[in-house]
């Protein structure tokens, strides 16, 4: 099995309560290939996604060492995708300051004859309408995710409902549930969005954990219990890179109980990404440190 | 065994998106004694707490049909306790609009000898010198837990501090534990307050579940998920009844899976609560319902 990743890399400048960083990696295919790389064989996580030639040199050599395909990571004569943004209080969310869309703003995924075949399929948040094109380029998908923003349910809601109807996994964030659905509650809007076609619904709350719906209903996770959260860039993707690597390592069908591990799977992933900016703890981490904590998530929230 | 509450009995005008009812039966005291009535036999619960002689009689009768022991509700001329407030948006907050103490404000509570051999002592929101008064008129308590809230760690805070080197379990909610220890993270936050004395810290994150911390570490329970939730007013005092009143009904001392237990008890009886305004819908539980759910709890967060 392999997966496919059709999304963002970007250079992201990050202040958060404990410390400032500029031009560091990012990006939503960044944070989810290199988080499924765990639980996934070598050579197997294809990305599609776009960068500038000013893109250094060092980050591709970092995806390369974890065995990610970059064939379909187009580099464009240009700056790469810049974003910029800053984290108070809680932490929970990020306040954009800048954000420079460079070589991103024109990015058409162009899926590589080699990737056609990929299983697997998570198409990162795009416009929802180059999601579909790259879904109509795989040839015969076994699985497929989706997240979103924003932007585009508010946008693009038509395409955003189409692709809806296309997919078997929609992972997004509480405020977008909200906004789409126009719903305050949570539990109401999973149950919404399901009628529209998905087979699954995964709704992220960052520190307050994540919902999973599904037509035998709903399963509810904590997060992972942290003392400090250092900086929360790419914890969403993260996740879904933990949660869909883990279903895809299953190389099954997914039932109600893989799904509810790959949650907390992706739970545990995002957990170890927030201790450090960017890749950093990603980067030092390593397989038995998930499965100790995916164990210790178990003691803490058993009863 | 038995247990003691002292807290408030009120009239509270509330308003949400699903309605708005004036003068209906409120306080902490209140809705704790309802809640954790389920649990224990008829005629041990001790209430302390004052009121008005405008207190319907309905609403004495009704805590009466519970076996809610009155001799300790004093009844003064003036007016009860009033509050009124709304509730937008995720409605994890309350808006006070405003609040008359009448003749809460100068609430001394006073423990009839027949309440002085309580072993469950639970001292619901008022000012932290009163609660340390009311502890200090019990003869000897198995079991002491607290609430308080923002006014009190603030005008109070060295008094608050020399309660909690008192009582074996802090109950309160996210906001006052931030407060408190001026930390963002409540995982920090719980174990700052654990070192004050405590042996237990129960921190209540509404529609985000709960967290309990001991020596031995984290517990970590989400809330039940609703779909609709008509009025959160009463739900933290609701809690603390079904969690307290579990722990008292097993009558020894509690070990760290009695609490997680508690904990969740505690969750069922708020999520019920919220259901409806005041106390309607605890009017209407049954003990196999709470038992139900309990169980309907355990489904959606194991794993």
């Amino acid at each position: 099995m392999s997966i496919l990743v059709v999304g963002s890399v970007a250079l992201d400048s990050v202040k958060t309560p404990f410390g400032e960083k500029s031009d560091i990696l990012g990006g939503s295919a960044t944070y989810f290939s290199y988080s499924a790389s765990f639980f996934m064989p070598p050579g197997k996580i294809n990305l599609v996604a776009v960068v500038g030639n000013d893109f250094p040199e060092e980050h591709l050599e970092l995806l390369k060492s974890k065995k990610i395909n970059l064939k379909g990571l187009q580099i464009l004569e240009g700056q790469t995708f810049r974003w910029s943004g800053c984290y108070e209080g809680d932490m929970n969310e990020a306040k954009t300051l800048t954000t420079c869309l460079n070589v991103f703003e024109t990015f058409k995924p162009e899926i590589p004859d080699s990737y056609r075949n990929t299983e697997y399929v998570f198409l990162a948040n795009i416009d929802p309408d180059l999601q579909m094109d790259v879904l109509s380029q795989i040839k015969k998908p076994k699985l497929v995710a989706a997240d979103s923003m924003n932007l585009w349910i508010k946008i693009k809601k038509q395409s955003f409902i189409k692709l809806l109807s296309k997919i078997d996994i929609l992972v997004i964030n509480d405020g977008e549930a909200r906004i789409f659905t126009e719903q305050s509650s949570l539990i109401k809007a999973g149950k919404i969005i399901l009628d529209r076609g998905p087979k699954y619904i995964v709704i992220k709350k960052g520190e307050h954990g994540s919902l999973l719906f599904s037509k035998k209903g709903v399963f509810s996770a904590p997060a992972y219990p942290l003392e400090k959260i250092s900086d929360p860039t790419g914890a969403g993707d993260t996740f879904a890179g933990g949660f869909f690597g883990y279903l895809a390592k299953l190389n099954k069908t997914p039932n109600e109980s893989n799904l509810r591990k790959a949650i907390i799977y992706g739970s545990v992933m995002a957990s170890f990404n927030v201790e450090d900016f960017s890749l950093e703890r990603m980067k030092r981490l390593t397989y038995k440190e998930i499965r100790n904590r995916y164990k210790k998530f178990k003691e803490i929230t058993s009863f």
